[in-house]
């Protein structure tokens, strides 16, 4: 037998495998994305699968550590250490798949100017006669610059390629989309153009479907990046295109985004403008640019400046001849998407002292502050995305996103009222906020004995959710590990504000406002984040969400010349600060591990 | 037996084919082209071959039509109409050949300016610190800037992905390519630049390898146009590509050009610009454009500007991030080609009345008068490249290209003194002519009965070189149909220059000079030409020959930016005039036919 048949419950999806083959690699090829922290290398024990059939080999040394014994005995294997030897019926819990989430997607304000790269015109042109019969690309450019003025001087190749065949079939008349001085695409006339502004995030990728005419959004949707199953965080995956290149990763990305238009829109050759807005990482990897110099400090992109590149020398399906444009970068961890969110809240043009901070596998901050941009990024880890937590999930239905701690009894809310399966980074957050409040946990962050705690041998662990209310099969709990895990990423956090607030020479009461965007900031109490000393004592009144903000920067950057211009000039204004090299960086960055952290400077 | 196995003998070349796959498809696996004047219609019957062994089917009435019953018996076949049902050995006579031809091939003058569109560098860059560290593009920008002050906007996205590896193994020591702003090469600063200049001919593609830095050739070298499979003339491959697309061909040439290119230069990566110079259908049907209204009045091309597109995009094997440009067109049957004839024979800027005529299927012709340039295009036919006549060939080894005859026996020389195995067509002219002059056919071109002609039922025929003197293994004839090919060859040449010289209200008289460029125009006796009446009776001594007038004018372009404006700004110049227009062309053309010409107008 040289290929084996893996059923995968529940969804139903059969595969054929080679035999040998790694059962997370039949759940890629069966197009199921499982949750993978460490990229594949049996570290992160996310992977977790259930064997209800079949035979497999015995337990590996990485899953005998990651596995209790009696999750081993009861069927539990990792999807990235078992391989397939016989046919298989695998379940797949919940916490170890990584779609169906929600997506938390803000449209554009109404009355936004609209005055893209891409202008659209439809033209009717006359049969040449004999005498010095003008080729169809010049007839068309004659036509355009009598309807509108505009002279254009080059047409894509793909136009030429359409025009004499639809200039016949439409007795001259047709619609023509002209960027800067080139004709990118000729169409029926009924056919208006369409522009899709992306958001492509380590983690996930929303798409808006624009109406380039109205600039209003036709469609919203979004998708998992599928690089998600060559390594989950940013590191993983520059790791793995060191050792293969890549162009797999690349490709997975373009061919994801294919889909997700091919879903969204039945005509995707009248997209005529793509602008993708991702952090720098995520830009090179669909570029296929390298990232080995991305890896290592100092940390150089091979390119900050806004790309051009037509869609299809990419791989895209829209129009022949459209273009992607790529928002500018600002340094190897600050990417076009935080350049995007910076043009969507208006932190660019305010004259109040502002924060804006996305919180991820990597923290993006921007202090804006009298005309001037301070960023900076930390690694805060995958912890607020609920990896490197014992019972740690992304935001998905079932994930614990609110913890109160009453009389020694948690109470929670779930994403979707689902019975809890795992905690979110939100619900993280909460927990260790409130084991603090209640006493449970001292400054260092060390667990006490109280009700509700728990010791397994040397281990302690706070039982948040007891067998019999969990939809996850076991107990949700807390662990001393996940306590440090939640401190290492909130004093990173907390050391990138006091670190651009001291370069700004500010003090924290001079900061007016703090935003939180992105998916994790939408669901984050302001209390728990002061409470764990991830924030400094700001007044609660000053936080404020804004939603998606990158994807809302990318459409504005889609629709408007002014906002695409804009974006350059902020990615070259910003002052980009690296972390390491802060003075007393190591020691604010200690201070900041105490809950809730010590010796903030006030004043 | 499925597969079948084919030897060709003299090349002692061997291959597999499919059984019931066509001779014609089976040398051309084998990489050799056979004449096929009606692109494998069976129409021709230059394709003749000889089976020597293994069995064929018997002969389709389209073979009966074209081969005799003697030769038939002695295992003549047409390839386009034998398909492979056995194991064969199959001999191919060399007129059915098109390869190892002599090519002609001129260099540029020494000194001409050299300031090409693509700029070279070589720079040296510092390691970046830890703040603000800019991209490796943005590095290699400011080096540039600093260097030699051009200002870059932009790389190629495979600049980008070289650059990071290469600062690194370089220590920083690099060589840049510029072009319009743009990075298009990186390389070690030891590997210079090259550039190269393609006269992409119908039947023969001439490519100039150059040194970018002095302007001159490493090497010149050509090939047949590999299309020539698919078609010998325009009108057969416009006919293949409106059955079949034209991805094929388009194919099939870029394809010859990359071997041409390997075989001409070890390193094809430092050619960091190509410039392309074809008639209106090979530039179209190299960049797959449509060609179905190039094939119908008005012959409305889809493009005539210049073009600038990246050498990846087509597929060429050069610098990665290179551009080809292709010389603009003028009209549906005047293309780049003509464009550089006039630019590299001067006829764009000289004072005095001159014409320029490049013979072939379709002659082209200019006339250059008081600043003006006309030009126009002659449907001449096959004639002069051996096509349609008999004995007919091309110019290569073996072809007789002088006859003198005297005392009614023919006189001749070939081409590399071999024995004659068929007529190239400046013998033919010279033939012809003789035999006006003799007496031996009257003006309206009828033969007349006279020593060494012959009759084969109503066929008439003249033995110009008798079988035990040639090397054809026949006798070596013109016959009536013969003379009537030319009559119709020379008299649209002929209309053309008259309608030329009408247009531009002048006589033949005022005409100071007569280039005549090409391979045809190179052996051609213009004392011939005008006995015969191809040519007004101009004076002998105003007839000048340039060899590959096109290439060297694709040279030009290639290392003058200035060049490259002049050709835009000539192609824009040129009055095209189409014959079906002119005023009484059909009387014209109807006097014309006669030899010399009736009513030739002088004065």
């Amino acid at each position: 037998m040289s290929s084996c048949h893996v059923a995968f419950i529940p969804f139903g999806i059969h595969v054929s495998c080679a035999r040998g083959s790694l059962l997370h690699e039949a759940a890629r090829d069966a197009g199921i994305a499982l949750v993978s922290v460490c990229g594949g290398m049996g570290r992160c024990g996310k992977c977790s699968v259930i064997i209800e059939q079949g035979i497999v080999p015995p337990p590996t040394p990485l899953e005998r550590q990651k596995l209790s014994e009696k999750e081993i005995a009861s069927g539990h294997r990792l999807a990235c250490q078992t391989r397939v030897q016989d046919n298989l019926k695998v379940y797949l819990p919940p916490a170890s798949i990584l779609t169906g989430w929600q997506f938390d997607l803000v449209c554009a304000e109404p009355g936004a100017a609209v005055d893209p790269a891409v202008q659209d015109i439809v033209v009717s042109l006359h049969a040449p006669g004999f005498y010095n019969p003008p080729s169809c690309r010049e007839q068309l450019a004659a036509a355009i610059k009598n309807a509108c003025g505009v002279s254009v001087d080059r047409a894509d190749e793909a136009v030429l390629r359409d025009l004499p065949a639809l200039l016949s079939e439409s007795s001259g008349c047709v619609r023509a989309s002209i960027r800067d001085g080139e004709i990118i695409s000729v169409r029926p006339s009924g056919q208006g153009p369409l522009g899709a502004a992306v958001d492509l995030g380590t983690t996930r990728i929303a798409l808006y479907l624009i109406d380039m005419l109205t600039g209003m959004p036709c469609a919203i949707d979004g998708i998992i990046n599928p690089q998600i199953t060559f390594g989950e965080d940013v590191m993983s995956r520059i790791s793995f295109a060191m050792q293969h290149g890549a162009a797999e990763l690349s490709k997975a990305v373009i061919e994801g985004l294919n889909q997700l238009i091919r879903r969204m829109c039945p005509a995707p050759h009248r997209i005529v403008e793509m602008v993708i807005a991702g952090n720098t990482a995520m830009h090179h990897l669909m570029l296929d640019l390298p990232v080995k110099q991305l890896g290592i400090a100092p940390y150089v992109p091979a390119l900050c400046a806004p790309l051009d590149v037509k869609a299809r020398d990419l791989g895209f399906d829209t129009a022949p001849g459209a273009y992607v444009h790529l928002v500018p970068n600002v340094a190897g961890f600050i990417g076009g998407d935080h350049v995007a969110m910076i043009l969507a809240t208006g932190i660019h043009k305010t004259s109040r002292t502002v924060l804006g901070i996305d919180i991820g596998t990597n923290t993006e901050i921007v202090l804006g502050h009298a005309g001037k941009l301070f960023s900076t990024s930390c690694a805060s880890g995958p912890a607020f995305e609920g990896g490197h937590i014992s019972c740690g999930m992304q935001a998905a239905a079932g994930a614990i996103e609110k913890v109160t701690i009453r009389d020694e009894v948690a109470a929670f809310e779930t994403i979707g009222g689902m019975p809890p399966i795992g905690l979110c980074g939100s619900g993280i957050l909460d927990a260790i906020a409130e084991l603090f409040r209640c006493g449970i946990i001292t400054k260092q962050g060390r667990m006490l004995d109280a009700p509700g705690m728990r010791a397994l041998g040397n281990k302690k662990e706070f039982v948040l959710v007891p067998l019999e209310k969990s939809g996850a099969g076991k107990d949700i709990t807390i662990t001393q590990q996940d306590i440090h895990e939640v401190q290492l990423a909130k004093a990173a956090i907390r050391t990138g504000i006091e670190a651009l607030i001291a370069e700004a020479a500010i003090s924290i009461d001079d900061v007016k406002e703090i935003i939180l965007t992105g998916e994790f900031g939408a669901r984050i109490n302001p209390a728990s984040g002061i409470a764990l000393g991830m924030f400094p004592p700001f007044q609660l009144d000053t936080f404020r969400h804004v939603g998606n903000a990158a994807g809302l920067g990318a459409m504005r950057i889609l629709i408007s010349k002014f906002h695409r211009a804009l974006a350059a000039e902020t990615a070259q204004r910003i002052q980009y600060l690296e972390l390491m090299t802060c003075p007393g960086f190591h020691k604010i960055f200690a201070n900041a591990l105490y809950i809730p952290a010590k010796d903030s400077k006030r004043g």
